[in-house]
């Protein structure tokens, strides 16, 4: 059995056809009693594929008929999907996500024109299945993996890949620190269906022993063209950490816990220079276009506790990448932001806020917000309190929190209780955002609940193999899922059996509802009582 | 060890004294490095004593002063804390909450008198460590036990009680629905410090063999009589369910999902009579009264689904709950009203304010709400994200839902769960309403993480030893503890620890930051490279 039929048992994986032959994956959930089945989003990719072999490359010949159709030779080239939607092309990736969003193609190209959606899609990642990144689109999910110094393995990190996607994560990104660092990432991007991220400062680092201040542009700069030739669909740079905000950090209670934060700070602290990646920023817009990675503009000075939230240095940077969005579009170059961290409910909204006004509607992306800083070990949900109100308000992406935030590098659990909080978290947002196709998903569970179908209930939760298996915990015989009651009531009450003979009764009688009591039909009454007690399942 | 040493290693429960001769457990986490103590609120209760005996009495002198002085019989008695402080009376339980929460006693006794808050204190409970319940308090939770028909014993339920205030409940409601409900009830009561609520109408329901046709107006009158003997602090009464509103549910995707709520529906379609409690809502009043046992006015018609929120039977029952209020005022019986359910974000913030309006700024009491139908067994973050934000707009109250619901029974390990989701939202919850005490843990922990203080930082973590676990996991040495390093990014770079660099540099020079900066100082500059890279901890 693949992982995908023992993830999500009564599922299969379907293609559902679009223009320029694209066939977008779906999977589609097989209900009982005659209920039509539900299609839901699918991240997971092709399955059952060798890894050493990697996976199809699915969009082989529309980038090879794009560059085709290019004259300029590889330093002015511009294959960005922006380039496309703003000259008024559809491409095969839009008219992919639009299969896949259910929304219509000219529009995904409109909001991708405009810079309110990316499409990460490195004309070397051809393994990609094309998703979008936008606040008018589903709210997506990243997942982080990504060995360390400490620990773990190419074989795990891919693994890890596999696993998040399957749970659902939108991007992975790989943010790698240790040994083989290259390699990792190839056997990463060679594996996934999604877009793969990264921070390339952490390997820039690797190649200067660890010392930040012994960066130097050119070592930065080929790593990005390294990085681009491998596949990766959008960098992490940190180029709005400018030298004079490093200073309002001082005074923090937690000063700057982003990596490629400090590193940056560090050198610029170091050389009493200005952070390279904002002086050439330009020459990174000219590297990027020419594979179309996307731009997720770092916040390195992002707050690490609640007390730190909203200050000067957070919102000094945030504005700062505001003026660089204007500078990737300049240069074609698609481009979303980085956003917070730590964040008290009642401050969540501004960042919003400003984001979405000094930005320009570039997509946002943040990492939660985390709501309070005193669990340790359960940051999965102070998070996913942040991320999903600031996916409501109007965040694009949000990036995953584990159970071992701040503890430890996330195991496979971890890495699937931090998706699983997150697709909550972005579907919440989804709903509220009222995204036609959220609705139908929580509909047709509900109705499942109702109808006391358990197993349909179980095969539409988020999770079906644990929804089951806490029902069997308590109920384990199989004639329990047949029953018209559940272990919280038992079989002598049931609220929900209850109301479903309301209903019934009010079915039966062919009386507007309304109407039934306003006439004060005593004789409803006692027909009602002369119906059977509850209904009794089999083997009860 | 005993089950609180064990949980909170480093913490120890202290007395905090105040007028009247109150003393007020608190739990206070020492710290190292000369860091202050934390003190936090503490829900655990009298630790270390025998089940059979019982918890002290710690509100026996109290109460019996009070009924001393009164002339009138039982029948016409009024000992309810609604009472007292609108007479102006600061009484020892206000005292003890004031104490408690870090307020003024005469704000407490305000906010009691204006029915802003309540103090649920049945004058049978003597063993009860008062707690208020109402918005401009910090944000309490509640935790469901009981057995039903399906499974668990006496034994269990009291350690279920046990240890869901171990972790935070601030109130637990028996929702017991099998045999021996008032042995289990009684067992409760006497080892319970935080109050208890109950549903009567699951217990008249079994007096009548499960049939809710059966019932009467007597045999559940008998019933509030009985549990007001015992000591129930709050009960929950579904007196808004009319009659006139059950046709409203009948087109519904759920339905009725309120035990309580359909067991009067159908009692109400039976007999074609309004609601009983509804009929007799002044006699309980004047029984409530009598004992002081607070309303939780029900919300029987609460949404079950994502489609169904804020419906017409929702609001309708709502505006009803708000007339109760009156009336139960009127009777100087405290009183908070029950909300849903399952709400998505968008339509939380509608239900708080029709509340307030409607039900005149009594405390209200919410389960969850759930943001999306779509992850059974993960409900406890569907709900924590709905909670906190509820919390936020002004819930005083949030009743917990662990990851079993829909499902099956909680087990002490989801109770555990559920206790912890809740007390997050109710904390962020209490950060985002700007609660003078709540910032101080997330400063402590936030400082401690920074410094790292790892002991500490688990020390301070709401789940010490799930915190120390994780971290363990990775790094489980004991040298790790004392490191300058966390098992993120390893020995070779870690962000907190250059970002101390950062600021003891600029502490160390004596300059202030911006002026550090602006002024340009090569010099600083080449001296910051001198430094020695990173502090190498022992045993690396």
């Amino acid at each position: 059995m693949s992982e995908f039929t023992a993830a999500f048992p009564n599922s299969r994986k379907i293609f559902v056809e679009g223009p320029q032959g694209v066939r977008v994956p779906m999977r589609e959930i097989a209900l009982s009693r005659g209920e039509p089945s539900l299609r839901v989003y699918d991240t997971s990719g092709p399955q059952g594929h060798d890894v050493k072999h990697g996976l199809p490359k699915l969009r082989e010949a529309w980038v090879k008929a794009r560059l085709d159709a290019h004259v300029s030779g590889r330093t002015g080239r511009c294959v960005t999907q922006l380039h496309y939607a703003r000259r008024g092309e559809i491409t095969p990736e839009m008219d992919f996500i639009a299969v896949r969003e259910g929304l219509p193609a000219e529009f995904v190209r409109d909001e991708v024109a405009r810079g309110r959606a990316i499409i990460p899609s490195n004309i070397h990642h051809l393994e990609l299945e094309p998703m979008i990144i936008g606040r008018n689109f589903m709210v997506k999910i990243n997942a982080n993996i990504g060995n360390s110094a400490v620990s773990s393995s190419v074989e795990e990190e891919v693994e890890k890949l596999r696993w998040a996607t399957l749970w659902g994560a939108d991007t992975v990104m790989d943010l790698s620190t240790g040994k083989n660092i290259h390699e990792t990432r190839e056997w990463i991007i060679r594996n996934s269906a999604v877009p793969i991220g990264t921070v390339p400062i952490y390997q820039a680092l690797e190649k200067v022993g660890g010392r930040p201040e012994d960066l130097t542009w050119e070592i930065y700069r080929d790593t990005l063209i390294e990085q681009c030739e491998q596949g990766v669909d959008y960098f992490t740079v940190h180029a709005g950490v400018l030298l004079r905000y490093i200073p309002m950090t001082a005074r923090r209670t937690t000063g700057i816990v982003s990596r490629g934060g400090s590193i940056l700070a560090k050198w610029c602290l170091a050389h009493h220079r200005e952070n390279f990646t904002y002086t050439h920023f330009r020459e990174i817009c000219e590297i990027m276009r020419a594979y179309d990675v996307s731009f997720s503009l770092g916040d390195g000075l992002r707050p690490g506790s609640i007390a730190d939230a909203n200050d000067e240095a957070q919102f000094a940077e945030l504005k700062t990448q505001g003026e660089l969005n204007q500078i990737a579009w300049e240069h074609d170059v698609q481009v979303m932001n980085e956003g917070p961290g730590h964040i008290p409910m009642h401050l969540i909204k501004e960042n919003m806020e400003k984001q979405l006004e000094w930005c320009k509607e570039a997509p946002f992306y943040t990492l939660g917000p985390l709501t309070t800083d005193i669990a340790p070990g359960y940051d999965h949900i102070t998070s996913a309190i942040g991320a999903a109100m600031i996916g409501w308000y109007g965040t694009a992406m949000l990036c995953y929190v584990t159970p071992k935030e701040h503890l430890g590098l996330p195991n496979r659990d971890d890495v699937k209780a931090g998706v699983i909080a997150y697709r909550i978290a972005a579907h919440a947002a989804d709903l509220a955002k009222g995204h036609p196709r959220a609705r139908e998903w929580d509909d047709a569970l509900s109705k499942a609940r109702f109808d006391f179908r358990w197993e349909d209930q179980f095969n539409l939760a988020i999770d079906p193999v644990t929804a089951r298996a806490y029902h069997d915990e308590t109920l384990p015989a199989d004639g329990a899922k047949l029953a018209h009651f559940c272990s919280m009531c038992g079989p002598k009450f049931c609220s929900m059996e209850l109301t479903q003979q309301v209903r019934d009764y009010a079915r039966e009688k062919g009386v507007e509802e309304n109407a039934a009591v306003a006439v004060g039909l005593e004789e409803k009454a006692m027909e009602f009582r002369r119906r059977p007690e509850i209904y009794q399942p089999a083997g009860e």
